[in-house]
């Protein structure tokens, strides 16, 4: 809430409230049975007595717009519509209730609202702490790029021809030998996923992953009406394949580098062995490769590198290793995939920001962007080490842990199912946010993906202590 | 295509041509049926003799790679995958066939990709010449933003708050009170179209329109399974709508000021009975005002901002006005829209360009953006006098057309129903590109999408030229 009574106005504070607050009903923000917030929170947000908020109330549940219902607030009332001279309104909430997406689940949400609040400890988030991003660097490039007025118009279909040339010596790094034809820039990793889903797969599709899933914390397949199966990367992977998939259309998700949630790392058998079950059976593979570069050794090569059958979708990002707000990823995939994604994308979007793409084509030719990398890895597995000095000291009696290869997270077990949504909910109150395991796998009540990218030292060391009062509590 | 032979290494260039063509079918992009381009093209594409393509070529026939057809050039051969190896490859276009997205017409897919070449002369393009465009402002704003690194980290799910709080304070010019809670930032107007087709409408909702629409060129509501109906707003309205809606959800999308594509502007006696008939049937309405800063005259008040009811979810934009390239456009409507689009939005992309964000706000807030639509909207209106000069001189007898209000487009009509594909094709061949009326109307034969705010002068006159000329023939 951003508004204040006028002290100057000709309407006492009191009718400003009753206008604001009837125009808040009127205009459909807070609809029938929405309660309001309590005499206490308004007056400290309208920065008034608290008498003159309940005088204000009081005339409007007089006139019929709020009601109290006993011992639990006061709500937006039935009748408020017949009191605003019968208007119609639409109803938005049934309108949302019947639509097409999934809507996230309740605890993401709430990540999602709680991470936007100062003073939270973020001890699950998947994101560079704002020390840890070369905001002065990019600061200083964007005083050295001369735009071209051509390349501000709206992008060619793919993305920005300069950028995809530079990503492809780029990716001669990772072993991927690719063209710019072969590349379409996205808003990010997670909008590739958007794009292959609707693109690329026919409605009761399947789509392969292992299990805890990122997958399961976002929706782009769920909403498109594609069945997700999880299975495990054993020795009868083929046969459970075949099982499974019949002759329907599928996909296989996977994070072979610096996973997500668990932070583990395929080895190159593994992934040969992966890649050629994949072929045999005919089975793209979407590669979320956006983490490798946090790897603290350096990372084994990409599926996508041994790809000689345009089997593999790879899907490259600068939002874990520059800056998130950039909103940059890539898809390297054959030709006609990608002018497909790129088709949709024109019709989503019409192309991602010119000028992120402008920064990011800056970074990486400049050499920066690699600069930049050799310190962030080295600031992150000090912090690492910290956490995991933490664990080793506090945490060991009552939960389990892989040394962390890279990245930003410790998949850490509880011995016990602590991890539920009233833990997460309790953390909350105490200014703690987690992201519990049962975002990646719903029966996972074990888990939390701790991030030791984001929080500060402090944090870390508080947050921790809370958690760890909570689960003994 | 980007490669070329490289003279300095072990291998002859006929043999890295060879290698290079079948890395092209082994990965997927020249799959089996492609017709692959002729010697004379390749020659010049990598600056070699003919004669070393054509040894090359008979080299991948006789290996089974390619085929010749009589006199209808050289393909993929079916069995190339035999010569691979037998090794198997995902069928893409068989992905692609089936899955949920529409692609673009074919025309616009022409459209999108032809706009990317230097030598074409654009008559229909929705984008400001690029020396219409402020660069070298946004290159000097960029030299004065300090980045904040918490902006430039994952954004909160509705957009920049300092964007929002500076959008509430430009949108009361064109009348419409809001609050930073009522907006989310999207990445341009057609995302938030997206958003909403998948956000608040359940399958086989109605989107009504009237035709010509620019909804007929984008597919963000066709694509999620709503029936668009067209209808025309007359003193029928009431009754029309009452008739198809029945009991469907539906909404109403309207471009009421400078209308795409015909530049038209309903006057406010018409936005007001509109309006109201709306309210009465409970029908929302989408309100698409991206272009109303470009009106010559003062523009009439926006339908938003009369809504009493919650009824209008508004859509503005920087993309006709300061750069495409941002990406930045927003949604004004009530919390529980706001909250649910977000929401998506967020399940979707994580968020627009923080730096795109950061440019708008400092471009509005200061001063910046108001002083570049004062300059832009003569520069536009001395190009609408020139075209309609030039329409006056030379196109009177085969066609008639209403001067221009403001904006980019005169919707141009033909006596005869000359505008088909047919021309539209004859046209590219002579570096000519229209907005042909039918990619906004299916059955429009007489019109284009004229416009006059891309091509230089010397273009438009040149490229009107080549129009009349074909249609004369």
């Amino acid at each position: 809430m951003d508004w204040k009574p006028n002290r100057h106005s000709h309407l006492t504070i009191q009718e400003q409230i009753v206008d604001w607050i009837k125009s808040r009903i009127e205009q459909g923000d807070w609809s029938v049975g929405t309660k309001i917030p309590t005499q206490r929170q308004l007056a400290m947000e309208f920065n008034v007595n608290r008498s003159t908020v309940q005088l204000a109330i009081d005339e409007l549940k007089a006139d019929g717009f709020l009601e109290s219902k006993m011992g639990s607030g006061v709500y937006v009332a039935n009748n408020s519509w017949n009191a605003l001279l019968n208007r119609s309104q639409p109803n938005w909430q049934q309108h949302i209730e019947s639509s097409i997406h999934k809507p996230n689940y309740h605890t993401i949400q709430l990540i999602n609202e709680y991470e936007q609040m100062d003073q939270i400890i973020r001890l699950g988030t998947g994101e560079l702490s704002p020390e840890l991003l070369p905001t002065k660097q990019i600061e200083q490039s964007l005083k050295k790029i001369s735009l071209d007025s051509k390349e501000i118009g709206y992008s060619s279909p793919q993305g920005s021809g300069k950028l995809r040339r530079i990503l492809c010596n780029y990716l001669k790094k990772r072993g991927i030998q690719t063209n710019p034809e072969n590349i379409l820039i996205v808003s990010g990793a997670l909008q590739a996923l958007q794009l292959i889903a609707v693109g690329l797969l026919e409605e009761g599709s399947i789509v392969f992953q292992e299990l805890p899933s990122y997958l399961n914390s976002v929706h782009p397949f769920q909403s498109s009406g594609m069945q997700m199966i999880s299975i495990s990367r054993d020795k009868h992977l083929a046969d459970t394949l075949r099982t499974l998939k019949r002759n329907r259309q599928s996909l296989f998700y996977c994070v072979p580098t610096l996973h997500n949630p668990t932070g583990y790392n395929w080895s190159i058998e593994e992934r040969k062995y992966f890649y050629n079950v994949c072929k045999e059976l005919n089975i793209p593979i979407i590669e979320d490769d956006v983490y490798h570069e946090l790897l603290f050794e350096s990372p084994p090569p990409a599926i996508k590198s041994f790809d000689i059958s345009g089997q593999v979708l790879y899907i490259g990002s600068v939002s874990k290793t520059l800056s998130p707000g950039l909103r940059i990823g890539w898809v390297v995939a054959p030709t006609p995939v990608i002018r497909r994604l790129a088709d949709i994308k024109m019709q989503t979007d019409y192309g991602s920001s010119a000028f992120s793409q402008e920064i990011v084509a800056h970074g990486i030719s400049s050499g920066l962007y690699e600069k930049h990398l050799i310190k962030l890895r080295k600031q992150l597995k000090t912090r690492a080490s910290f956490v995991e000095e933490i664990l080793e000291q506090r945490f060991k009696k009552i939960a389990t842990w892989k040394k962390s290869e890279g990245g930003f997270y410790i998949w850490l077990r509880f011995h016990k199912p602590v991890v539920n949504k009233a833990l997460f909910l309790k953390l909350i109150k105490k200014n703690v946010l987690i992201n519990p395991g049962y975002i990646y796998e719903t029966r996972d009540l074990h888990h939390i993906r701790l991030s030791y990218a984001y929080a500060s030292f402090e944090e870390l060391n508080e947050g921790l202590n809370i958690l760890l009062e909570l689960i003994q509590q």
